[in-house]
Order: structure tokens, then C-alpha cells, then sequence
């Protein structure tokens, strides 16, 4: 069993509105145990940097429903890939160095596989790491759900609501572009819980055609409007499977466009000349914003707690994960080999069972 | 394999915010099976009297982020309960009746113990049924989640967000009472979620003097505010452990009063003579209203969709449950005899390592 | 034209969501024109015992959506009231002190009546103040709205919004309690906007058999359900005209019960033996939280500025008044006559023709 | 007086969540003074069809909070422009035709100054009719608010509430682009009430470099991000003030991109080389969408009830106005002359006036 004394915390990556509720957890947990924490600031560059706070249980009052992070994030990363080999750069011997002068005995970084990569990669050079999965992309795997992912849905699910009755009213194609570049979670979960017609994710390419089809089944079956979610990343491609041309999707400026997507299927509809003008909603940035759902709140908790009881059992290069109703500790290499997720197999069948394209 | 042909749906007990949301997707998961769905109304009470409507997919057209049920819901039970043993009525033959004159091949009675422990019971009439586990009570057992308890966690995790400023403006004990007769999942996971600072459930007995001294302890810390969660069927006892008389219960017109224990909490505290004067707020049929959470509308979505599927598979005699990521079958024997369910020990045992008392 | 360098702001009375944001406005409003602004905490209590804090850009930068007040609040008053008259306390000659000591100009209280009051008989003691007038109990005279108002109002018709779907299908009557002492607003408005069936108020006496007649009216035209709003000020009445004898409205501690009128009439009604179950929801403190509206923003933001804007052009002993579309300032003197304004006869007026009762 | 006995309904041009509580005021304040009323279905294209519903107390029960419109609406117009003359086509002798056989006395056209517009070229022909200004736009002239508009205000205050975290977590400059073709309503008050730092309006062309200088100068003071709020119709102009060449707001597939300036404006700032990166969000149709503010639903049930007292009055060729805190008839020529109405200027100075560029 390590003496542990003291933990340092980080937030790195894209940020969700339960960060600030787990780092609560963390410090109000080691403080029952008898710890310190100590805060880096903006994810790992905050280590590289020495830029340190203390997170005394004061720090943290009041921080439960805030989204953001207290902490600041940043996408700094001090390995660099070569290939597909990940290689230190000097950087990681500032971090080692930080760890030291700082007497820190674990660090709990929160983020997405990113973020827990770089301390899985630092096990390696002796640093002791129990990291906590969060991001809304909800792409890491080891665990059923990442923090976070529950908290965009909400955002995705509420604004879906808003466009029902609009929809409805005036008759339209309403299209919404969600984030995941990669991965469809959010596009194919928070489409089902907002009852979208039509889900696009970069799991599987869609074509132009079928999406029109099924907005014309709709009409012919008397729904005057639909709506479409579109993940950030859906692949368009052509009736027999080639890839559509991408120039389709760089903005006018020349500069690939990501976010262009929903844009570029408005086009493509309105072309095909459907009787229904389609209208495009970019939710972007509001994806990782508002209060965090009591589902991630709890988690939040769960994570932040069974992360500092892991440290004091002397567990290091894991994160934790939910499985069920357990929150377990989840080897790093583990999560790493399976991250990306994809989205569940059974989700989307569920989608195309209920009727959703 | 049964030859399926038509399914009858109906929702019995306190109502919850994703029951439209499962009506929705059964209708739609059969309408691709090929099968009818009707419905009965006001629950068990529609099968007994042939309270019948045709539930087709226009019918759950929009209904997906609506509180409530469109089928409204009682809480008639065909069975009486003699000592501890079930006995039909008159009414059970009724029942018998409207399902063989209406062609109901199978049902799916949505509820919590007592609607789907009717469906068990009715198995050895030869009904078949297959259930959904609803209730923002969160105690069926054989089942992670509730449909329902997490849309209740909403209103009670929100509640306590707007209360925090004001407590914290204001320098007040504020006690929230919440819904939660025999269990305090509402009570502990909410509280937990919203930052309450004491939790009382029913399964764990508290002494005012306890709380007194938990409220003190915070303001000696310089914190001048505290917010306590209270489960309507928390039981106070005195020092010893000795259930305080029942009297305290009872309302001004002399009948038992639940819903009461947050008033006398505060009368009790008032007593005490702490520089923080108590308010009460009672939440009550709040916490089965508004739009269902994301987490409930997939959960709906999902239990609907398989309970449609355990139908066409021949299953009976089960609800849906959730375990993990899957939707099982879970014989409804087996659920029964384990409920209610009491609040997840862990869960305690979390909130006593973050400092609630 | 005075010339004014530092001006001192405090919160008294009950807080509502606005505050935050008319605290940022007036510290961005005089950083504009060159002034210093420095807080008072607690209200008048902070000035008598100067307790001091500066308050600069940085401290009111995040603060716009937040609600309760940074400052803090208290109901203390330096004045006494003896009979119809107002006399100063030694109180009042600390608050001179402060007030020269700190070299403050002038005042910009923001708070109800009874907060604006001291500003208004300091002025006889040479003490300059601009008031903002907030309430969520909307009562103060000479202003169209207070800021608050529409804040409360939003969890109000939030509230009635969640339990109509329940009502609807449980066939119940909901009564919900809402705050108003002496005034009916926040019950009037809340109960219009949320689409209550009964709305009791405090201006106009109430019988129980008039509300139990309006339930059994409604369940006649098959609407099986009713929601009452009813303010904590509510006064029954018997038949003739006699106020119900009040031993009814204490708690079963004997100490009088605001709060208590929803429960009253709960008992009342089953009393009548309506089929229909009466439940209570006590919003409470409630009322209080969340964040401010758009309306509410605004307001506050304009009367922040106007304050600063009045206090430059030598105004005092006034407060900011929303006449239509602009912001005057009133004189404190006519407002203090006038309040507590009671709730506008034609919104009753309204209510009635529309078929509430 | 004229001899009312059947009214007939209709919403046009863009939704907002208010509507629906304007119909059920109409409707229920014609009950009680026991007139009839009817509906038209998509705006004007309903009473040149013949299109038409009966909309008794039954129908408009539980609408109050529901969005869009149970009517539907359209932009059809029955007169067209020639020059700056409206010429009458054949369509308005169909609504003549209909408004005799259905027999009906008076109409309450509800939305914007198109809708209004035909209602005032009718009165010519002999139509009755009283309007209700309703458009999240805000610019119809004659009354301070139009309804819908508050609600609009929710949607813009709370997507910036989320997005204020995640930028101050980030770095981020966040551009949130809101609707306003050619009034910035919205985006000003919006954006104050939402804590924007800098807001551009179709009234004021805007510089990139004065926005870009914004920025650095927050920057330079220590604040690491930046929220931008544009309307969709502000207006680009080089320093000098000549007008940025409209080619940049075209999409990539050639026509005219409303809806497209902030990602204009993301692709100058980023050409600029700030150090911030720029990320655009589009709430395009969330704007409509939601439920109605408490504002709102007040403002809609004063207009519904007054539309329908203004008709048994006798009054016509006017609309409802809200002046301060009174309801009045406002004639529609003195309102089409003065819409659209500009922002208002004192706003735009308040914003400036707290620092808001």
C-alpha cells in the first residue's frame, strides 16, 4: 500500500459540465481520507508548467452545477506520434520534474483517451495515474458511459424538443448538426431520446438519395415536416458507396469544414427540389454546456471518489469505469487498444427498429 | 414461438415523465412487426371494465417528451391481499374476459411492484404479460434503473441548484422534502446530485440531534447555510434509538400526514435554537412531472422496443430490465420477491465519504 | 452637479435572481464614468457595521446568470418603528459614520419597501441614495415591475407546467402554494400564466365552498382535474363573509404557520368529500432561485445603469421606476406612500374572464 | 355595437411559443361572452381555402404551454407588391367569399407586419378585423413587445449561459449568430441579457478589425475569451465604410447564405491571427422554439382576452398594443407606417454604456 499524501489533478481535452462536480468529489474525498490535492492548470500543459493551485474543500464549494472547469483545459500533449509509435518530447521530463518538486504521489487526470493516453504512456516513467473518462463524445472505451456524454444529450434532446413544434407549425426539414467527428453517440442517442426522423452518424456512410426517400415516405404518410441529426463527421457517399467528392465540404474560405456538413445536406436537399425548405441548426459549443444532468452528477461523484480510493489501494495506469451498477478500476492499456468506441451495434438497430432512417 | 397478433399496453401507479416516451416505442416496434397495439385505460382498471383505444402510430405521434401518460392510470389491483397471501376477485375474470374478447394475445402493463405484481399473478390465469419497471421510487428490484427515477431526480437535483443561492444569500437551513415512503433512493441519489449537505432516507434512522449538530458544525466551519434532503418516510428517532412518538406526524386535523416530516424537522430545529432559521419546501407531484430526462427517454425507448421483442420470443412472466448496457428478461418472480428495493448501500456509504451527513 | 467618486451599493430583504445582474451593471456602468463602487454585505447591517468590500470589474465578472447576491442580504433596519412613525436608532449615526469614512457619495440600495424605507428617512440625515426596487413579491409602488418578479413568475408557471401532466393523469386536485403575504401577484400572474383553474389571492377573501364548487364544476364538463394556486397570504372566509377562525393556520407546534394555507385547504376539501385527492406542493424558497429571466436581465441591467446615471445627475432620495419603456426616476416618497401596491385589478379582472376562478 | 356572434382565428408568418396561449385566451374569453370561434388553417392560405376548424374550449385545452402553433401557418399573401403598391389578387375575393359563408363577423389575425398588413388591405373590402402583433423579430411598431419575442430573448440568454463556461474553460472565441434580417432586437437584448461582449446589428455596420481589436483589447486585460452575438442580417463594412463584398456571404454552392455571416465572421477572425480560435454556433430555428416565457404567456392571454373585447367593441382596422402597462387598440395604418421598427437606440447606448462594444 503506497503512503500517498498528496494527489494532483487535471483537466485536459474538450470540456462537459460535469468536470467541476467530480474535481468536488475528489477533494471532498481526500479530505476525508486525510490527502491533499493540488490543482495544474489547463490540462497537462499546467504540469509541464508548474502553473499549480491548492484545491482546498473551499475551492470546490460550490462548484457542483458549473459547467466548465475550475481548473482551465488545454490539448497539450508532451508525447508526439511518429508513425504510429507515440515519442516523448523534453516536455515529459518537465512533468517528471513537476511530479517531483511538487511531491505529488498520483495524479488524476479527467479526460478523454487523449488526455488518459498521456498518462498511461507516464506509467512508464514511473508516474502513478488513476484516470477518469470524460468526454461527450462518450468514445472511450472501458467503461458503459463517459462523463459528460449524458449532460450533451441533454442539450441535443431539449433542442429537438424546441424544433418539434416549429417543425411542425411551418412544415420544414429541419436539420441539426451535432458534434462527433468520429463517433455517433451523440448524433444516435440524443436523436432517439428527441425523436428524430432521420440519424446520420460517421459509422455508417449515408446517401443524399435514401435521406430524401425518406422524407418524401414521411410526407406521402401525411407528416408535413422532419428533422434530421447529423453528426459533425457523417460521411456522405454516392448511391453505389463511393465517397462524395470533399470538396463539397470546405467552406468558402478554401479551409476544410468541419461543421459543414449540415450546411451541405441543406444544399443537396434543396436541389433534389423536396416541397419542404430544410433549415440548418449548428449546436456546436452549447453541446458542452448548461448544468450537468443528475446522471452525470452522480457519476461524477462516483468517478471522483473511486478514483482516490484507488490511489489510497496503491492502483495506478487504470481509469475508472462504470460497468452496470459497479464503478471498477479499467487497465489504461486496456481502454487505449479498444478507444475509439464505436457507437453500440444494438443502438443503431434499435433506431431502425422504432422506424428511425 | 407464438403467433402474436395484437398487444395490449397500459400504465398503473404513480405516473412518471417517460411513460409516453415507452407507449411511443412499443407502438412503433410493433407497427414494424406487423402487430396492433391497443390500450386501456386508466390501468388495470381499463382491463377490468374493456376500457379500450386503438393505439396506432398517429396516436404517439408527439407524445415522446410529454409528462404524464395518454392513457391515464389508477392504482386498481384485481387481487386483495389476505395475511400475506393474494387472492383474485370478481374482478380477475373480468379481466380474463376483456383480454379473450379483445384478442389480446399479450400484455405490457407499465408500473411499479403492485402493476406488475398483478401481471404475475394473472400468469397462472394463463395471461401473458411481459412489464416495464416504472416508478420514480427507483425499488423494483431486477433492474439497475426505474424508468422514471432519473426525470425525479431532475426536479429534485434542480430544486436544489435554485435553493443554493438563496440559502447561501440568505444564511437559512433550508429542508427539502422529497418523495420516498419506504425507500430513499429519490432522497439519497438527489441529494447527493445537488449538493444537499444532510440526507435523511427512511432506511437509516435519524436523531434531530444528530442534524442539529451537523448544521452547527458547518456554520463553526464558517459555512452560515445547510441544506438538508428529506425522504417523506424518513423515521426521526431519539438519542437512544427510540422511535420518536408518531404524534409529531400527524397533521392540525389529526390525519396521519405524510409530507409532513420536513415541517416538523423544522419545528424540531426551531426548538433547538440555532441562528439559522429553518424553510421548508415540499416538492411533492413535482417529481413526477416535466419532460423526461435523456437518460429515461432511451431507457423508455429501449424497454418498450423489448418488450415487444420478449413478446414476439415467446417470453412471459418478465419485465424488462436494465443490467449494465444490456435489456433483459427478468422473471417477474424473482423481481417480486425482492422488492422493494432498498437504496444501493454504496450509495450511502458514498455520501458519508463526501461529508453529507 | 455633485461631484461624485465612489458610490456604495448594498442588498437587503429577500433576494431574487436579478440582483446579481443589476450589481454587475452598476459596477460596469461607473467603471464608464471613472467611479468607484465598493459593497456592503448583508444589507443596511453591513453599512452599520462597516463591513466593506471593493467591488471592481473582476468581482462582478461571471456573475450576470447567478442567482441570490454576492453581497448577502439581511432584514436588519436602523429605524424603529414606533406607532406610525419611523424613529432612528444609534444605528443611524454608525451608518452616517461609515458613510463618511468611506468617502461614499452616494447609496444605490436595491431591495424591497422596507430596505428603500431607510434610504428614504436617511435622506433628513443627509445620506444621498438612488434605490433599485426588488421584490419577487412585485409590491413596490411607482415602478411597473420589480426586478424579480418575472424571475419568480418563471418557476411558478415552471412548476405548474410539470404537475398539469401529472393532474391530467392521476385525476387529481393540486394545490400549490406560492409566496405573497399581502399581495397577490406572484399567485395571479403565476396562476394565469401556468393555466391554473382557481387562483386564491390574498386582495380578494376566499370560501371553501366557492373552490369546491369551481372543482365540482369542472369535473361536470369531464375535466378531471383542478389546480388551485393559492398564496401564503390567502385569508378563507365563511360563507357570510366571517374570516375562518385562524387556529386552522398554526402548525401543530402552535407557532402560526405561514405556509400553512395549502395544507388548510387540502384538509378542507377532503372534508367536502370530493372525488377527487387533494395534494400540496409548497414552492417556498423555490421561488427565490434559478436564474434570472430576460426580462428580469434586462430590467436589471437598465436600472443598474440608470442608478449610476441619476446618482451623476445629482438625483437622490428616488428610486428607478419601469414606466412603459423607460426608466425615470420616482421620488422615494411618493413610492413609500403607495406600497405595498396592491395586485392590478384588471389582472383580476382578466382571470375571471378568461373562466378562472 | 356591432352584432358579433363568430370569430375566426389565424397565425401567419413565423412561430413563436406565445400563440398557442393568445388561441386559448381568444377562445376562452369568447365563451364567457358566448360568442363562437373558428380557426384557419396556415395563416391567410386557410381563409382563401376555405380552410377551417372549430376551436372551442375542448380544443385549446392544455395548448398554454405548448410552442408553434395548432392552427399552422404560412407566408401566403393574397395581395401582392407592385412598386410600393399592394394590388389585391383573385385570392381576396376567395377570403370575402369565405368570410361571408362561414358567416364570420370579425377576424383575429395573430403574427407579424405581413400578416397585419393583409388585415389592414381587407378593411378596405369590409373585412373586420383586430390584430395581435406577434414575432420573435420584435419589430412591429404601435407596441412596446410583440409577442414571442421574450421568448426568442430565453433561448439566446440561455445558449449564452452554456456557452460562457466552456469558453472561459477553453479560450475561445465563441460567435453565436441569431436571427434578424434587418432588426437587431434579438441580438441586443439578447445579447445583454446573455453577457455578450461584443453585439452586431443590421442598424450599426460592423468593422472586422474594430471586432478583432475588442477582443485584444479583453485579451490584453486578462480575459481569455470573447462571445460574440450577431444578427444574421448585421453588415460587414470595410473601414472606410464601404460595404464588404457580398460574395463572402454566399455558401459554397453559389446562393445567397442567410444565416452565414458568422461563419464569415469566424473565417476573418482567423485570418486576422488572433490567438483565440473562433467557433460558431446557429440557433437558427431554436429561436422559435421552447415554452413561452411567463412574459409572454401574460402578454398573449392580455392580447387574446383584449382582441376579443376590442371586436364587441366595435373597433377594427387595429391590433392590440401593449403601452406601458395598459393594452390598447392600435390602428394598423399608424402601425404598417412605422414598421419595421428599429432597435431601439437607448439599448444600443446602455450596451455601450456597460461596456459592451
Amino acid at each position: 500500500m503506497p503512503n500517498v499524501k498528496r494527489i494532483g489533478v487535471l483537466t485536459g481535452g474538450g470540456d462537459s459540465p460535469g468536470i467541476n462536480a467530480a474535481l468536488r468529489a475528489i477533494v471532498r474525498r481526500a479530505a476525508a481520507a486525510g490527502l491533499e490535492v493540488v490543482g495544474f492548470r489547463d490540462g497537462w500543459k499546467g504540469v509541464i508548467e508548474d502553473d499549480v493551485v491548492p484545491l482546498g474543500l473551499a475551492d470546490v464549494s460550490g462548484i457542483l452545477p458549473v459547467g466548465g472547469t475550475i481548473l482551465g483545459t488545454s490539448r497539450t500533449n508532451p508525447f508526439i506520434k511518429e508513425g504510429k509509435e507515440w515519442k516523448p518530447t523534453p516536455k515529459v521530463d518537465r512533468i517528471l520534474e513537476t511530479v517531483k518538486t511538487r511531491k505529488v504521489d498520483a495524479l488524476i487526470p479527467i479526460g478523454g483517451d487523449d488526455t488518459l493516453g498521456v498518462a498511461h504512456r507516464l506509467a512508464s516513467h514511473g508516474v502513478r495515474a488513476v484516470g477518469i473518462p470524460q468526454t461527450i463524445d462518450n468514445d472511450v472505451a472501458g467503461t458503459d458511459y463517459c462523463l459528460g456524454f449524458h449532460s450533451a444529450l441533454a442539450v441535443v434532446t431539449d433542442a429537438l424538443d424546441k424544433l418539434h413544434t416549429t417543425a411542425h407549425a411551418h412544415h420544414r426539414v429541419l436539420i441539426v448538426e451535432v458534434m462527433g467527428r468520429d463517433s455517433g453517440w451523440i448524433a444516435l442517442v440524443g436523436g432517439i431520446a428527441g425523436g428524430a426522423d432521420v440519424i446520420l452518424v460517421p459509422e455508417e456512410p449515408f446517401s443524399v438519395h435514401d435521406v430524401g426517400k425518406a422524407i418524401e415516405h414521411r410526407l406521402e404518410s401525411g407528416r408535413r415536416f422532419s428533422i434530421i441529426v447529423v453528426a459533425e463527421g457523417a460521411r456522405p457517399v454516392e448511391l453505389g458507396g463511393k465517397p462524395v467528392a470533399q470538396e463539397g465540404r470546405v467552406d468558402q474560405f478554401g479551409h476544410p469544414q468541419l461543421g459543414g456538413v449540415g450546411y451541405w445536406l441543406a444544399g443537396e436537399l434543396e436541389k433534389k427540389g423536396l416541397p419542404l425548405t430544410p433549415r440548418v441548426t449548428v449546436l456546436a459549443y452549447l453541446q458542452r454546456g448548461g448544468v450537468a444532468t443528475p446522471f452525470d452528477r452522480m457519476l461524477a461523484t462516483r468517478f471522483g471518489a473511486a478514483a482516490v480510493e484507488f490511489v489510497l489501494a496503491g492502483k495506478h495506469d487504470v481509469m475508472t469505469g462504470l460497468r452496470g451498477h459497479d464503478v471498477v478500476a479499467v487497465p489504461l492499456a486496456e481502454v487505449l487498444a479498444q478507444s475509439p468506441k464505436p457507437v453500440a451495434r444494438e443502438f443503431l438497430a434499435l433506431a431502425r427498429n422504432i422506424g428511425v432512417r
